[in-house]
């Protein structure tokens, strides 16, 4: 893509460059490679832009004398929103419709209408793909995996072997963003995937976003409940136990070997030490660093906290609740 | 349908009145028109009685004198049984096998099986309906849309223009509705729809549900994450953002540019006020009327309260829970 | 299945038994008949294990010494795994291709793909299987039924007569089950059913799991609504209203005429006592052995001693709160 383009589309002028680079994606300040774009619109990552490798940012007047040298500053109100409209432009096209039959492994069983199966498709050996599932274009499902009926995989997304996941369980919808200018939205175009490893079970009815970016990870051995909301850019490492009606907002991380208890949530940009417990209908709000540790309650704190203060709260109010 | 019809199917009779008008439909108290039948089950809407232009009401003995003239009073003990019997009779015939091929607009693509799209049914400009959605019959798709897989829109739905809808969300389900007598639920049919309006964007695995009567209401740029809930009747305002896993009881009603964070839920009947900001895991009880304000809590209170009250119990608790 | 085969996965050797009896299935130990295999992994259930009628069971070495006479005592370090493994060898062949043509009563109507409906399965007289739904073998549905758009109905489950499933639920999914042993878990295969009674209407995008052994419960006249997630073994009684969004563990058992408010969870293997009202977003956490009571919040505690405790905390707060 044209950085020309790019400065059209965003409204940015008057820049004394070259602009006829070709910029290869969009990625953040931290991970963009020098063929890349990226954005900043918070002080907070002001050390990752001095170290970025991006071609071009999106920086507003005030933090343009931080960009390192080497990087274009394309300066704008509003980073988040260029980014926004910038997505569009690389955005894959959803609704491809050529390119190469899929490929169906030895011992593959699809029962699904084979229309149903994008094109430039890999389905593993042995694995069986039911009744209604539909499967997008570019994506590859490994050896021995059971996808049971009317399962959506959308296009680009990954599944490791073994795997099972459950009927009308969703990988790979757009995550939920967009940049707000006043009253105007301004969708992100999310064209990251979602990489799911081996020995992956996911139950039914559960949603797993794609990544604006890169991806959205599924850790090997891991297992997820009925619909449980997995949000973009999640990452859930290995041997995570998630159950059922639990929800994880944008970029949350978690440590490997860690249990999340039923109808809990965790807030976005926030990292879950390994091995450790979150308790059922809790609400994760802050990063936990300590590991082997069992949390509890909204905001969370310490399980043996939480203990605590319930038995001083009944303790409490007991004489005057008594009948 | 003849009132005679009706008064045998709820078994009302000695009623000195011309059992052969016809009644066009069943509405509430309030919106209802002179040819169009209701009923009265709590007296806070007495005032609507006194105004209505209903042509009859399913009324107990005790609120029979607040009937206005021209409107007739079928009195029986359970209104609301009364009414639930009578949705019946106007119910849409949801298996409808005839009609009119549906019309596809100039440069529609419909990638789904085209038996799956009901009769008398639009799909407009440059819309692409994915493989395994199924369309009831009387729907109108506007254009530029893009319906994911598995989508379901049920009988009568309305889509507007610019729209996205991600796999394996379903449009127009029956609301949760019944009489209860004792032991026995009577099921409210619900004849109404589901009206979403221009440049709406519904994640995956998303239920909304369609009106008893007259329509749910999802308003221009609303943006509804995954796994959320609306219920039957609920009004969602232009601007309004929904994110994952919230739940609205029927009847609630969000005005302009509310957001409401992650897993909450909004009890039936309950207005909030334009611009509020209701924080995740909140669980709204009350109307809010007091506009760009943040809420929080289950009892919800205002933010800055909840934040002083979370601050005092962690000192209140202090000293005997340090270890 | 020859015990000799179960022996040689579990890893049990040098028992001095007969090793060529035919084990018919697996199941608790307290249901188990003389000829099936069952484990104990918890003392609590000591009582059932003397009162035992299984052909064997897997046990810990501490245990063995209770073990009655007639049952053979497989002695293991982790019975539960040892379980879990023998789950697989009785596990139903989900993906069985080959068997008697669906049979459809007289007036069913099928518009989903013929193929969609599994072999050996029944579809009662007038009921309608909309597009798009994936019926597999050894299914029953009753008469009158209304199925509709691409809800999902595993192998071997039952639905009564005059039952309505809205789009996109899905009926018989594996229970979220597994052994743990260190880093591994081992898949319980779920070799029950779900067993939905007459008169049941559940919503759109819902999820019931099918049971370990025996069945998942759903009594008659039971309402189900929007997003729930009931689990493995769980029995739910004639009249139960089950609001939105509800989440439901294993084996948890509500008596007649309970009803849940949205968003509530209920832990597992407890029971609530029949006409018991939960408020909504609460979560259960113990038995509940009053019937006609409301409760409320978490953990649960009786509705009025919540409103107390509310009102107390308000005012506790009320003079500093003030701004």
């Amino acid at each position: 893509m044209k950085l020309s383009l790019i400065l059209e589309l965003t409204g940015i002028k008057n820049l004394d460059i070259d602009e006829d680079i070709d910029i290869k994606n969009i990625n953040t300040i931290k991970d963009a490679s020098k063929d890349e774009i990226s954005f900043l619109d918070n002080q907070k990552y002001l050390q990752d832009l001095k170290d970025t490798k991006a071609k071009a940012v999106f920086i507003t007047e005030d933090l343009k004398q931080f960009v390192p040298d080497g990087t274009y500053a394309l300066q704008c109100k509003n980073p988040y929103l260029a980014m926004a409209k910038t997505t569009k432009l690389f955005a894959k096209n959803h609704t491809r419709d050529r390119g190469a039959d899929a490929i169906l492994e030895k011992g593959a069983k699809v029962w699904t209408d084979i229309k149903n199966i994008g094109y430039d498709t890999k389905i593993g050996q042995n694995s069986i793909i039911s009744r209604g599932v539909v499967i997008g274009n570019d994506v590859s499902i490994g050896k021995n995996c059971i996808i049971y009926p009317n399962v959506v995989i959308y296009d680009g997304c990954k599944i490791g072997d073994e795997c099972i996941i459950h009927a009308n369980t969703v990988i790979g919808s757009d995550g939920f963003g967009f940049a707000v200018d006043g009253k105007e939205y301004t969708k992100i175009y999310h064209n990251g995937i979602v990489n799911i490893k081996n020995n992956v079970e996911i139950g039914s009815n559960t949603s797993i976003d794609r990544a604006v970016f890169d991806e959205t990870y599924i850790g090997e051995n891991v297992r997820i409940d009925n619909l449980v909301h997995i949000a973009h850019n999640c990452y859930i490492s290995e041997g995570c136990i998630i159950t059922g009606q639990c929800g994880f907002a944008g970029s949350s991380k978690l440590g490997e070997y860690v249990i999340v208890g039923a109808q809990s949530g965790v807030a976005g940009h926030l990292q879950i030490a390994p091995f450790s417990t979150i308790s059922a209908r809790s609400g994760v709000t802050k990063t936990i660093t300590k590991s082997h540790k069992q949390w509890t309650g909204f905001p969370i704190m310490e399980h043996k906290v939480w203990l605590k203060i319930q038995a001083k709260i009944q303790k409490m109010f007991n004489k005057n609740l008594k009948k």
